[in-house]
This record gives C-alpha cells, structure tokens and sequence, in this order.
C-alpha cells in the first residue's frame, strides 16, 4: 500500500471514504473505552490481595529495629523499610532513604514546596523571593509533573527527549542560568516513552554544574522495576553524582503504588545525607510519622528486594498480552502509511503515538466521539503545548485485550482520516 | 501545712532540705520517666489490633459507592469514608469533607502552605505576596500548631485561653487588621487543658467579621471523642459558621490517629463545600488519591459512628487510671502549699501545670535532672515563649501508672524546690 503522502487526490478521497465508513460503524456501536490512564488492572491488584494477610491482629507489629510501628515516631520511616528502601532504590544506604506517604508525586510536589517557601539546604533563600524560577522539562513527558511546576508558577523550558535521553547540549547552556533552579527527569521507562536514559546520558547529568547552588534533578524512579520486554540496565544517577561530587543535586522519588496497590503503597525519597538532614528538619514541621504499619504490611509481603520482582515478574506477564495488542494493532493498520509513527517501550506504562504533525488533537477529538477516551493531546507537553501537535500516549494497563484491539483500531482509523485530511486542506 | 510564700525563711530552709533530701534520693535511682508526648499506651494500640483483620486476601475491596480502593482514583477520599467523616466531624454533608491522609496536622500544614503559595478562594493574592501575615493564638496551646506558622514565617499573636474560650474581645480587635488571616482554636478537650469552649465562644467565633476576606480559623478537633471524665457537648463550628453566614471562614481537622493507631490512621478535613470545591482542584495537582484501602480497613473495623464511640469508651477506660494517678498525686504533694496549680481536664491527652511564675524552666530542667523527661516549658506559646515562665504540659497516656505515680512526685518536688528558690532569691 501506498503513504498517503504519494497518493492522488482521487485516491486520498476513496481511502477516506472507506476509513469513514469504518469510523461510523464503531460509532454505531457507541462504545466506552478508555486508555486514558496508567492505572494496573484488576488481574494486577489481584496480585497484592496476599499482603493484606501480612499483618493481622495476632501480628508482632515491631520492625527488626524493634520500633513499634503503630505508635508516633520514625519520622524519616521504619528503619527496616529504610534499608528496603536503600535497595530498591540502588543507593548505599539507609541514611540516604525517607520512606514517606502513599505518593512519591506527592513528595515531589512537597519537595518543591519546601523549596519555594524555604529554600534548599544550599539556598541563598526561598525560591519564593528569588524571581522568576525555571525548570527543565524533558518531552514528552509526565503532565502532572509539568502541573505541579504550572501551579507554583515556575517557568518551564523544552527540552527534547532522544533515544537515549534529553538534549544534554541544551541542558547545559540553560543552566548556565541562574534562575534555572531544576529538572524533571524519568531516567528509567521514561513516561510516556517507556526507553531508557543511557550511561552516558546518565554520566553528563551527574557532571553538570549549574549556576544555580541549590539546583535539583528532580529524578522520578516511577518505573524502574517495571520492565516488560527488556530490563535495561540504567545507572543510578543519585550514585553517579555522589561520585561527581555532586551527591546534594539529585533528588530521586519512587513507590510501590504500581507493584502493590495504586494509592495504598509505600513511597521513598532517595538523596544525599545532608539533604536527608536537613529535609528531617522541615519535614518535622509537617507531619509526625507516615505509615508506618503500612511499611510494615509491605515489608512482610515481600520479604526481600527479591520478593518485589518476583512481584515484578507477574505484572510483566499481564501487562505483555496488552502491550502487544497494542504494537501488534499499530503495525497492522498503521505500517508503512505516513500516518503516525509509535516507539516500541521496554518497560513502563505507555506507549507513545506520533501522529502526523498538527494532527494530535483532531485524531484524540475523533477518538472521542467514537468513544475511546485518551490522555488529551498536549498533555505530554508543559503548559498542553505539544508545538508539533503530534504526541499521544497511549495506557494500555487497564483494559482487556479485546478492548484494546478494538480502541487501538479507532485510533488506527482516526490518524489515517485526520493524516487525510490534513493533506486535502 | 502553710504556704511556701507564708513561711519564714528558717522554715523555707527546712522545708528546702527535705524536698532536696527526696530530690536526691530519686537521683540516685536513675530513672528513665518520660511524660513528653501525647502518644497512646501499648493497651491502647492492642484495642485497634482487630482492625488489622478487617480486610484481608478473600476482602471486596470496594465500598458500598462500588468504588475499587486498590486503586487511583477517589482523590476526596473513598464516598463511604466522606460519609463516615460528616458524621464524625459533626457536619450535615459528605460533600464537606476531604478523607485525606494519615495526618491531619499534615493536612493543616498543607492547607497553610496552599493558602502561602496560591490563596484561599476568596484571596486577592497568594499570602505569601501580601506582606506580614499574622495568625492568632490561643495560649496555652499546642506546640505543633506554632512550628508550622514559624516555619512559614507567620507572625504569631498570643491570646489567652480562658475556662471557656479564648478572649474574644482581644480578637475581634485584632481581626480588625486585614494582615490578620486566621487563628488557631482547639474547640473540644482543647490542647493541653482538656476544657472545652462554651456555647457562647463558638457562637462569637462563628459570629466573627475580621477585615481579610480570606480569613480562616483553622480549628483542631483532635480530641472530639477523647473524653475521660466527661463528655463535654459542644457546639460544631463549621455548623454555626453557616448558620452566621460565614461557611467559608472555617477549615476542621481531625483523625483517628489516637482512636486507632498514631500514624496510621486516617484524617479528615471538613470545609464549607464551595471551600473543598476550590481546594479540589489545588489537591489535584498534589496527590492522585490518598491511602483508600487504610479508609476501607477502618470502615470495615467500626461498621458506624457507635463503632467509634465503642472504641473510645475503652480507650477512656484504659486512660482513666493514668489521669487519676496525675491529679492524685498533684492533689496530694502539692494541695494548699503555693507552689503550683492544674487543671483537671474533661477528655483529651494532657494535664496542665502552672508552676510558680518564672519558675516553669526550673521545673522542666530538675526534673530531667532526676530522670523525667516533660514537654519542655514554653513548648505551650508561639516561638516557645511563655511569658510568666509558668505553664508545663504533662501527658499522662503513655507510661503506666506507677511510672506516672513516681514521675508526678518528682514534678512535685521540683515545683516545691523551685518555688522555694524563688521566694529566696
């Protein structure tokens, strides 16, 4: 088959005819299917029904310390689930470790949070009374790390997203700006990519010297035991740049929301042991302890490091069938036509669908109304700016198979009528 | 016996050698007493351990709305659980409450935070832009409350708390002031005397017209079904706010940090619905949901509202006998002698004591000498100055009772010594 690009006007207008028969007939059908969001599915949260059985009331509710975690106390988190921490999250110790709330987003928000109202350990002063703050933004990338940073009203910059991570030539020339206090980054299955940051790309991260003292790498490990074809390596940046001498610039957040249970997990904050002393200080002020029975419960449930990716393994095994459905439906309608290209993931939650540029939004708006709900077009991007109105991500977890073969058909149909017309106007 | 301050000084030298020969002598035990923190006793925590059998792998995680809590989503909290809350926060819709986290001090801390960094729905301005912002303060109150307005820079006023309330006259002369934006008040088993304002207070509070439209009293029901002795009616805040006109001017706070387990409870945030509407959208952009399943366990756990009460009459029952030992023995060393008063509280954690005027350090300070570690003075006033060196916080929960037994006359001594010394000095 021909690239719409190559084809006659007569030709265009007979294939959109026939993509138009096809988009009304599952109109006709007025279905509801959503692949709007990273949620696990239930055969997923089935997985993590036996941790509820970890405590119970005949439980001995002490950690190996020997702190009882159901009293006050332990702000900075269980001292067992502080070591678990230490490895799940690939750095040397239990020091460096904060096992906070049920949400790492939350702790990223509340990281910068303390930074605006108080500044950093390293700070002149609040961010607050520093100007106009700008942060660095990989894209694509995760909307509601773009809406945290929209809603402190810090400026956010561009920067492009390539194969083995972002434009580190750019990188380094913005943060010859002081104003640049920060940026985002998803080293490991980058959202909405699901690839990976190379060693390299890792190295020169570590090895930046901002002008800013107080700049941080906002260095989110949502995804980083969660492979599905490939479980790439990734070096630990918060390590890297302890060996560049840069150990205070690395703030790194994870969670097991994706492992156990979305919402009722366990979040951990990884950085220096100055930067965990002097965030112990501030965080005293907000809370007494976070939960520490719910530390207790995973803890138990997995036994060891190894227990979570045993874990691991059963989610990779469910999510598969639903990413191929949706590799192996782009392929089929979509190869070789000019109407779109997608990236194959190795791991993460998404898979994101370049439509043809300026198309983005036309092709979610179709999709819509033909009842298939997709992240809105633009989320990708900082500010719902996609500048090329190409990107869409697709969350494949959630739904069947059968309703992802049939949703990523509309999507199919609708990129080929809106390429079309795209190409007519 | 005569008062210290009626002796002669030959008998306050008598009196000095006894108390220093039985101060010694308790040295010479070294002791380890802590009457610090208000946290609950290991008897306590085994009322809760049934909950940890509430759910477990064979459990239908979803609530009766049908909403799955292994999940995202739900960010005000499970529907179930914000019905549960308007009962439990005394208000008359589920639609004015947020189920939040396991903290609601952290939640005051972050609604403080939103109204710093973005404004309140009625604000003109972020707070953190409208220069010196100044917050009232019920004293003596808790020490947690005034940490969080020092941190973000809030300029603190004193108010004095008296049997019934605070001083309403000083208040509604200081709303006057438009940089005025709210006050803290502990309306139930207040923090740390345990009495509980009258009708007529809330009715002035709810009556309030302070200058800055976006004024908020910031109220602390932690205790609201704490009760020991008596269980004080009062009236609901939120309730005769709206009745006033004024629905907006009140956020409620409470958890069942010491109902169930510290830290692992859950809290609760009661707003006018117009307020949780606004705070909705700032929420949406902090966390995707807080810890449904902890919210599902405790709803299971209690069944209803008389669940709850079921369980705190047996924490007042296991809380009795400490609060007994602390008045008895404050009763029996000190009665009549002028070297101390205290407050028999209805309910919540505390007993407070009022040394000799300027003599609260002193206290604090000998009896850590002797092994009792107190909340240290001041703790009870912003910036930790307590004007007339007075009030100490004893909180009997934690130790047994004859732990409590020995502590309390170590404290007696101690105000004995100090009062003694300052009639010399």
């Amino acid at each position: 088959m021909k690239r719409f690009d190559e084809m006659t006007a007569e030709e265009l207008r007979q294939a959109k005819e026939e993509l138009i028969k096809r988009y009304k007939d599952y109109q006709d059908l007025h279905l509801s299917l959503n692949m709007a969001r990273g949620n696990p599915s239930v055969d997923q949260l089935a997985l993590s029904m036996p941790m509820l059985d970890a405590l119970n009331s005949k439980s001995d509710c002490h950690d190996e310390s020997g702190m009882d975690a159901r009293n006050y106390g332990g702000l900075l988190g269980l001292p067992e689930a502080r070591k678990f921490g230490a490895e799940y999250m690939g750095v040397s110790s239990a020091d460096e470790i904060i096992v906070n709330g049920n949400s790492s987003l939350n702790f990223m928000y509340d990281s910068l949070v303390r930074a605006m109202l108080t500044g950093n350990k390293d700070s002149d002063k609040p961010w607050k009374d520093c100007g106009k703050i700008k942060w660095l933004c990989p894209v694509p990338g995760y909307d509601r790390h773009f809406t945290i940073c929209e809603m402190l009203g810090i400026e956010m910059i561009n920067i492009p997203l390539t194969e083995w991570g972002p434009d580190m030539d750019m990188i380094r020339e913005y943060v010859k700006d002081p104003q640049v206090k920060g940026m985002w980054c998803v080293p490991k299955f980058t959202n909405p990519y699901g690839g990976s940051y190379s060693d390299e790309a890792i190295k020169e991260l570590a090895a930046l010297e901002p002008a800013a003292k107080d700049f941080r790498i906002f260095c989110d490990n949502a995804y980083t035991a969660h492979y599905i074809y490939k479980n790439t390596p990734v070096l630990n940046l918060l390590e890297e740049a302890k060996k560049a001498g840069h150990g205070d610039m690395v703030f790194m957040f994870g969670s097991t929301s994706k492992i156990t249970f979305p919402g009722a997990g366990v979040a951990f904050f990884a950085a220096s042991v100055d930067n965990i002393k002097f965030i112990e200080k501030q965080a005293n002020v907000e809370i007494i302890s976070w939960d520490k029975m719910n530390m207790l419960r995973h803890l138990r449930f997995f036994k060891n490091i190894d227990g979570l990716y045993a874990q691991m393994d059963k989610h990779a095994a469910i999510l598969k069938p639903r990413f191929d459905a949706v590799l192996n439906g782009l392929e089929k309608e979509l190869s070789g036509k000019g109407a779109g290209t997608w990236v194959k993931p190795d791991g993460g939650y998404f898979v994101t669908f370049m439509a043809t540029k300026g198309t983005a939004k036309r092709v979610y708006q179709l999709c819509k109304e033909a009842g298939v709900t997709m992240t809105p077009a633009g989320a990708t991007h900082p500010y719902h700016a996609d500048p090329d109105d190409s990107y869409l991500r697709i969350a494949p977890s959630f739904p069947s198979v059968d309703t992802l073969e049939k949703a990523i058909e509309i999507l199919a149909i609708s990129a080929q009528i809106a390429t079309i017309e795209k190409l007519e106007a």
